[in-house]
């Protein structure tokens, strides 16, 4: 499976959408298409013609060329309307543009370059690629999943995880050590929520104390070569009372419940229901007020969103994370997540990317 | 010097454009003109109101009304269009937005929400207002720039510039030190460059390891209750060749040009221009290849550009960066910045915010 899989599907929809080719000029997306990871880019993927326009600006001459060798490169810092302009000179009569991502005042512009051109809104049209994940990415998702993994496993053995650190001193420990296993950075901000703070879904880290008797969730991920992993662990300070045990135990039950609900096809709201039912018995519905999870790829938060009032069904090969939480003010919560890659027909298991022990882990 | 003295200026803006409203979308001037931090967020100013409407959603009812006590909350999860409702049922009939950020997509839905109203492109309006910062802005500036001074000279101090060393270890190093001098975070990806590498001006640190006779370039900056620090120096490690004294010196004469030709009034290019023209007249114009320097404040770059290309003067109280560079492609590079407010009618000195010594420091 190479990039230029990914614009051969991109071209099947642009026939379908009887477009005549498309302007790609959301970042993650141009990189998704051709690889370029430079900071200025827009892409031409023209519907019957196999190599793409990749246009950036001058200070990115070389890695152009490296990372995306089989385009055609165009160097100029107005990229969107240089592409605009050119395919309105090679007879692109429709062509898609990425409406959710342009702004007016660039629409303006790209429509002042391409005078004549019809303009055809696309939003989500590679968004909607992105979210079926294909071997190499699958390979970089795992990656990312593994440097989280042992960085976890090496902050607890080292005794990281105990009463007496801050949250942020934990933070900085753990995400020190994802770049010790090999991750280029964090895939967003940890969360390290010791207490009643580990009532507040998404807390940022702070200088308040790790003490006996703790919820200590941890909400992390490491990034690789662009792709993100993303894990919830929630764990316990001794000495662990009876409600911690249940709390931890509703939230593990519904969390698998929400593990086993994945499979292609079924629809996003089932899978959500199936983990959320749990919780709803149990009385603490409530308690439980965010979506179940979300599609995690070159961005964080990527298609598909998996809640209640997500449309639409599961797609084999999507990578989605699964991420019940029970918050209870002024006492603690407990979140529990995995990132998973969805099974197909000959694999109907989903793969668990993030492979760190999901029992109550109770620590001094 | 209080926020809602930033909204004040921007109401005179508002009646010098002979509009009713304005509808804040971009999230850095909503913080700018509310205090409000949250991910999503619109503000509604009103020409003739001193309370605006700030929309959020649920996740941030109690954080937005510790941030923002005088302005009016509204939760709602889509804010912009929710507020150009509002605008139009109060009366509103020319209504500014930020026609470089709202997305066509965007705009649509502001449109369907607010029939009748005259929408007009008010872009950049609030950036314009950004470029002069006040009292509150520069002591966070203040802060951010000690705490990158600080965590420089405890490298340098713990012996952690030295051969041996890749430029990831160096990096992180340096970052972690700016956290434990107070710093939220970092302000970018901290460029740390050595030998040759020295002569690409933003390189992403390696594993390259730090040898005998290089250049390190040390670009990096902390970041501040949303207030960014930028600095650059260059080190050597020993032996130093005399071509390394030559152009560290020439580089050191150019920034110190810049830095005096910063008062009120003068034009953006001949800021460049005093700076570039002792690199210019050293024979070395082909090496300096970038702009002199870029405003810092909630942005890492916002206005004023300061380029040979740039248009307009510099303004009393706007902070900028001083930044000149000579690259050597296959020998290596010097930049040395700072970071400085600019100064007034009363203190025409501008005030130097990095201040950590420019002399060439040989380390071994």
């Amino acid at each position: 499976m190479t990039i230029s899989h990914r614009r051969d599907r991109l071209r099947r929809r642009l026939h379908a959408a009887n477009l005549d080719a498309m302007l790609v000029t959301d970042l993650v997306n141009v990189r998704y298409l051709s690889g370029f990871t430079g900071s200025n880019a827009a892409l031409l993927v023209l519907a019957d013609h196999d190599v793409p326009v990749l246009a950036t600006d001058g200070r990115y001459v070389t890695q152009a060329g490296a990372q995306s060798p089989d385009a055609e490169l165009v160097i100029e810092r107005a990229c969107g309307p240089h592409l605009a302009a050119r395919a309105a000179a090679g007879g692109v009569g429709r062509l898609g543009y990425e409406s959710h991502v342009v702004t007016v005042d660039g629409f303006a512009q790209l429509q002042k370059a391409a005078d004549g051109i019809e303009f055809v809104r696309a939003a989500g049209t590679v968004e909607a690629l992105r979210e079926v994940k294909d071997a190499g990415e699958i390979a970089l998702l795992r990656l990312a999943c593994e440097a989280a993994d042992a960085a976890l496993a090496d902050l607890v053995a080292a005794g990281g995880l105990r009463a007496g650190r801050t949250e942020k001193e934990v933070a900085r420990d753990l995400e020190s050590r994802m770049l010790d296993h090999g991750a280029d950075g964090v895939s967003f901000e940890t969360i390290v929520a010791a207490g009643t703070n580990s009532a507040i879904p998404h807390h940022r880290p702070t200088d308040a104390v790790l003490a006996a008797g703790d919820f200590v969730k941890i909400d992390f991920g490491a990034l690789v070569a662009g792709y993100h992993s993303d894990m919830t662990r929630t764990f316990a300070l001794a000495p662990v009372a009876q409600w911690q045990r249940d709390v931890y135990d509703l939230v593990a039950t519904a969390q698998r419940a929400g593990r086993e609900a994945l499979a292609p096809g079924v629809s996003l709201s089932a899978v959500d229901g199936a983990s959320r039912q749990v919780i709803v018995d149990a009385g603490y519905g409530e308690n439980f007020g965010h979506g179940l999870g979300h599609g995690v790829g070159l961005q964080i938060h990527e298609a598909p969103g998996i809640s209640a009032s997500s449309a639409g069904t599961l797609l084999a090969g999507s990578a989605v994370t699964v991420e019940p939480g029970v918050y209870l003010p002024g006492y603690g919560g407990v979140r529990i997540e995995d990132t998973l890659v969805v099974g197909g027909d000959h694999t109907p298991e989903p793969e668990l990317l993030t492979r760190f022990p999901k029992e109550l882990a109770v620590l001094s």
